[in-house]
């Protein structure tokens, strides 16, 4: 097995590429991948400072390292969940790797700061832990984004991950999220922008790419995410991947370049009527955001109103001095009241039974 | 485990309705379900005739016993494919049927007319069987539609099929085929109107529908078709329904309802520009029609010409005094060069490695 590029011996198969390569070329491939992402759906400028979502996985870790390496100013965001020896782990992971590479890492504690945590916080609120924590991490990155004067926020999103939430989607058919499935989500009304550079990067490169780097990062699966459906979609397109190289990357990107305008009028209809939270000022369809909604219902302590003081002293000397805006908000698409683009939380469709009208048989006579 | 009607003992459980039958009220549910979707999709009305094809398997027995049931007049067309063991047990079966129910079944040999069978006409044609057999049922179906005079072909397609179908046309956004994946593709041209009556009704259902109307059918799945990627997509699906009850009926119903519609221009333009094939005069893109190119390369014997007189002579009686063209026709979106609503041919994705261009650190002094 030879690396493709330089004929030495090599480390990784990639089939949908139909290539092997050596170490270095593998991390090269993986640079010029989020190069020619971030080219192609105009992620990022080297002017504008980002804001990486960082959870101690390899993902988040391995596309912080990247930007950095490829010169972006980014500095790292790590929202403590308060799940067990698991949060403990995966913030060990992420602050040993900003000391490592000498990058800023702000973190936010769920628990410390809002006064409740994942697992009980769900429980009492009576929503599935990953959809109450999917929503907390988006109010948080865009409200610390926003404080902290970043123009962007990356997430560490791979091919796989996007690839399994856009299965999610078509098998509900659920056409406002199709509509902003995209690999940026354009700043609005103040809000930061959202990309993920990783999207031309499979599950499996970002594991290599971090060993080959020298990256610890936490490897087992968040304890609460077991029986996610997330996961059973993941699982049903990497059975698929094997027998057809390629088919999660041509159903990804097939969907962006032929199917994704098709959903983006009902995505955008869908934004409309947003007014701020009365209790933070986040953009919401209801009177009060589905953020403060939760922590309510979690037993929490709600944020302190249009300005959070706490995101001010998480940022300290990191906020900007021109603030991207200060107070209301409108129009983030993240924000509504089921934000979760992986619709965890659906019933059985119990189908009726019951017949229109008679068969023509039963008509005659 | 009783019955949800009368609370007698329950034969059969269906997840997706939240319900157990007993054996009346199972053949009941499985009649109304397809009463259902013949007036939900205004798929025929008792004056039409239909022809139903017949493989054999349980879904064309049954559906075939079910219109039978419900008042129509449906006979049965039997397409003998050259498969050695498998076609002789299937076309017994088929035999079987019609002996026992008294009904009209019309067979045609594609060995005995057209000089070719599906495992070495495929291979001799460069083709993959289930695309040769696909193309080559398709043709002849409706050929023999017009040439008998009738208004509808009704094939077995159910729940599991038509989902898997659809995930194939999703994985690879295949927009044409997505505009035309309905239950019912109407009339034109004179081709008869394409139905699929058993689309509110799963597999495992159809299964057990034979079993309690003691319908014997060919159990075994056509030996052509191992590594069939259809069957990798019906699996992934399968795997998804065991942990949410009703995900294939809301992947398919929710795609007709929010999403088929978004495709149909596309579907339609497709089929313009079609010209009769000189060598048999269906509708064609290219000069001559993909069936009869099939036939040249298979090595068998091309059609007769505009007038298919083998098609008279497997018909003799029941022809239709009327027929419905004479001739030429024009427009039948499945006799495309490709006509395979289940792209089994795939290559590999190769996605392309180069960066467009250097990162920003690179092009940095």
């Amino acid at each position: 097995m030879k690396c493709r590029v330089c004929r030495e011996p090599a480390i990784i198969d990639i089939r949908r590429h139909n290539a092997n390569f050596c170490a270095d070329h593998f991390l090269r491939l993986c640079r010029d991948q989020v190069t020619k992402a971030i080219e192609a759906f105009s992620m990022i400028t080297p002017d504008e400072r980002c804001l990486v979502a960082v959870s101690g996985g390899k993902d988040s870790l391995a596309v912080w390292d990247i930007l950095l390496d490829l010169g972006y100013q980014a500095d790292g965001l790590y929202l403590g969940l308060g799940i067990g020896d698991y949060s403990d782990e995966s913030g060990r992971y992420a602050r040993e790797f900003a000391a490592q590479r000498g990058a800023t890492l702000v973190e936010i504690s769920l628990p410390d700061a809002y006064g409740f945590d994942i697992p009980n916080g769900s429980r009492a609120a009576k929503r599935k832990p990953c959809s109450a924590c999917g929503l907390s991490k988006r109010h948080l990155f865009d409200q610390a984004a926003l404080e902290g004067g970043y123009d962007v926020v990356a997430t560490g999103h791979n091919l796989d991950d996007e690839a399994a939430v856009l299965f999610g989607n078509v098998l509900h058919w659920q056409t406002e999220y199709l509509g902003r499935q995209l690999p940026v989500l354009p700043a609005r009304d103040g809000f930061p922008r959202k990309i993920k550079p990783l999207v031309r990067l499979g599950e499996r490169e970002m594991a290599a790419y971090c060993v080959v780097k020298g990256i610890d990062y936490i490897v087992d699966e968040c304890p609460m995410a077991k029986g996610n459906k997330h996961i059973g979609y993941k699982e049903a397109l990497t059975a698929i991947e094997a027998t057809s190289a390629g088919a999660k990357h041509s159903f990804y990107f097939g969907f962006l370049d032929r199917a994704s305008a098709r959903f983006q009028a009902e995505a955008e209809a869908d934004q409309a009527d947003l007014t701020p939270c009365t209790e933070c000022g986040s953009p919401t369809s209801t009177e009060v955001c589905a953020f403060c909604r939760l922590v309510t219902r979690a037993g929490g302590r709600l944020p302190d109103g249009d300005h959070d003081t706490r995101l001010d002293a998480w940022f300290g000397d990191h906020v900007h001095p021109d603030p991207v805006v200060d107070g209301a908000f409108a129009g983030d698409p993240d924000d509504r009241d089921d934000p979760d683009p992986d619709p965890a939380d659906h019933e059985p469709v119990l189908v009726d039974l019951a017949p229109t009208r008679r068969s023509p048989k039963d008509a005659r006579p």
